[in-house]
């Protein structure tokens, strides 16, 4: 009964076949006597060849027009997706974001939702159909462009008309059965947690745990959607994602993880002045290099006092940092770059930490035992992190889920 | 100069090659001071990909969401015929059917254009921007269904949108390079007209000369726009299609046509009162089976009158005409049904058989020292038909063309 937003993702529609099974899957909610709204992904493998299509015409396509091109890759989905459900007798019926209300503000390939205009569902819902809106997309305020939501923008999609709509539930089909409490190919031991906090998930999202984005989950914490994150390939409960309750923090860790994607910048020399360390951060963030953790030294020198300033970015923008640190050298003033790829950043997660002290001791501690070196050092109130290397992540990642966990 | 519209089908743009050929020839265009705007099919193949997905998960689609599978082809082909002219750097911007304001009447499948509000495009025009517009789709007046135009539907945008912009040209590209005097596979003599009527070209396309659908010439003529149909493999000039002139009259005959695809029925022993033959052609209406030529013999029989009605339909239709003489035998009240199968339709065609006389007897000459012998004769005001076996079509063909062109 009640009002359910369903999002199935493009390996649960990666074929013919697949999207009949997740037709019956909807057909059984619906059968059951729920109102049923289902999102969906482009079918695996379309965006890809889309893309390609694109590359190659022109080695880098306008924004608006890859917004285009690509929206087709959901409104295929949904279509299919009613004509599999129409086939099982569930009336049903498709919308385009357009459709479905989704305003966004209009920034191709990376737009925010702006609003969402439900009438249209809400009133198919009444006349008893499934109602099959496209993710991942919407329409700028005129309805003169497609707008694509980016990374993902299908999560965000179902998280938004589930707070539109006041669903009952949100479910993120996945081909996970759920938020583990780490990497199950890593640690034998990681279980599957039952529920966990917004803040808890984006902390382990924003530590390197990819089941969802972080814009979605904090979507969802701005607007209270309660959503819970399950596999399309069995009928195993998920992970419920929910606001922080007092049960919560009987669990002090919650979650270990490890992102192997991380490379660690070291700019040595800075003069220590007010202003330098903003002018360092806003060049990156104007070529969109996406900076991690931070950690500023202590000032030494004599004659001026001069600090050293670490911080990790993704791997892979680890040229494009180099360019800004080639151009700005002069203007910012420090002495030189080092730079270290073969680094993981290992985290571990729980809000229960606020209320347990000794929890940061207890993994240098855990580390020391498995003589890991740790080469930062970055704590928040839930969080704290690590930077160690590459070549020992999984060991620790092990060692700190038994000490901590199981 | 001036504004121009061009179409191009789905052959023209079967690939990423083509694409970036249809560029190159819109951007000579718009680099000559013009303002263009392009109508674009999908990709050939792409929508039987998509017809076979459709299938793979129903066996009779839905109409509605068909339609919203099937605008996804041609919304493919304008973002990508975009980004091919972005690459040679000429500003343009696609646009949906809905997005240019195609308003239809909603019916899916086939629907028809109701109106188009074409402020978009010249909005995007005036800033000197190539408009390219997904063909055969547009929405529905409230914006809930995405609706497509049926076959030749691409055609349709095209004339529409330079009747709605009253565009100096309008250029349909196809893999031909125009309109012929006859199929130059089966006439060697066959040659490409230069200037033909609407008339003549609604006589040709109902006579089997399938370059386009009627209703795009119907729609060019109720709107007066001219348009050329032309290759866009070469640059030789195309036929243009224009109100009737009177120069168009020296020409007596302006095409030989040929339709091997229909088959002869004949309905034996009619009970010769009023309303019968309408109720036999309304079942077939009802049946969506297409009537074209029609024969009423006179009536014979004492006690009762009784006639003959033959009439020819599309050979793929005769199942289903059968079915539908079966279900009404008894309430039409006919002795029996004779079908033939191995015909074909041969018409010749031209505005200046109004101010000729003989031209039908000419033509039964021609077929009688060929021994070809004629099953049913049908006329219009420039048109003569008539129906012979199918294995005798193309020597007819030939030598009509002889007798009356070259």
């Amino acid at each position: 009964m009640g009002l359910i937003v369903q999002k199935y993702g493009g390996s649960s529609v990666g074929d013919v076949e697949r999207i009949r099974h997740v037709a019956r899957r909807v057909a059984e909610r619906y059968q059951s006597g729920s109102q049923v709204v289902v999102v969906v992904s482009a079918m695996r493998g379309v965006t890809d060849n889309l893309l390609g299509l694109a590359g190659a015409l022109n080695a880098s396509p306008d924004e608006r027009e890859l917004d285009m091109l690509l929206a087709t890759g959901e409104q295929t989905t949904i279509a299919l997706t009613a004509m599999a459900l129409h086939d099982l007798g569930v009336p049903a019926i498709s919308m385009t974001g357009a459709q479905a209300g989704i305003i966004t503000n209009g920034i191709h390939t990376k737009a925010k939702i702006h609003s969402i205009t439900p009438q249209s569902i809400q009133s198919e819902l009444e006349k008893g159909s499934v109602v099959i809106v496209a993710g991942f997309q919407g329409q700028s305020l005129h309805g003169q462009h497609i707008t694509t939501l980016g990374r993902g923008g299908s999560d965000l999609t179902a998280i938004a008309l589930a707070a539109a709509l006041k669903a009952d539930l949100c479910q993120i089909f996945t081909d996970v059965d759920g938020v583990f409490t780490t990497d199950p190919r890593v640690c034998d031991r990681a279980r599957k947690i039952e529920e966990i906090s917004y803040d808890e998930m984006l902390e382990l999202a924003g530590a390197g745990a990819k089941v969802m984005q972080a814009r979605s989950v904090e979507f969802a914490k701005k607007y209270g959607v309660v959503f819970e994150v399950r596999s399309s390939l069995n009928n195993n409960p998920g992970t419920i994602v929910k606001e922080e309750s007092e049960s919560m923090e009987g669990v002090v860790v919650r979650g270990v993880t490890a992102d192997k994607k991380q490379a660690k910048v070291t700019l040595v020399g800075v003069p220590d002045r007010p202003g330098r360390a903003a002018r360092i951060f806003r060049a990156l963030g104007e070529a969109a290099v996406n900076v991690d953790m931070i950690v500023q030294n202590v000032s030494h020198g004599a004659s001026e006092p001069m600090t050293d300033i670490s911080f990790t970015v993704d791997d892979t923008d680890l040229v494009k940092a180099s360019h800004v640190f080639d151009a700005s050298q002069e203007s910012i003033g420090f002495r030189g770059v080092e730079t270290e790829e073969n680094i993981a950043k290992i985290a571990i997660v729980g809000v229960g930490m606020r209320s347990h002290a000794g929890i940061a001791a207890k993994l240098f501690q855990t580390l020391a035992d498995l003589e890991v070196n740790i080469k930062m050092i970055s704590t928040s109130e839930i969080r704290v992190a690590v930077v160690v290397d590459r070549e020992r992540a999984d060991d620790s990642v092990d060692a700190l889920h038994r000490a901590f966990i199981a």
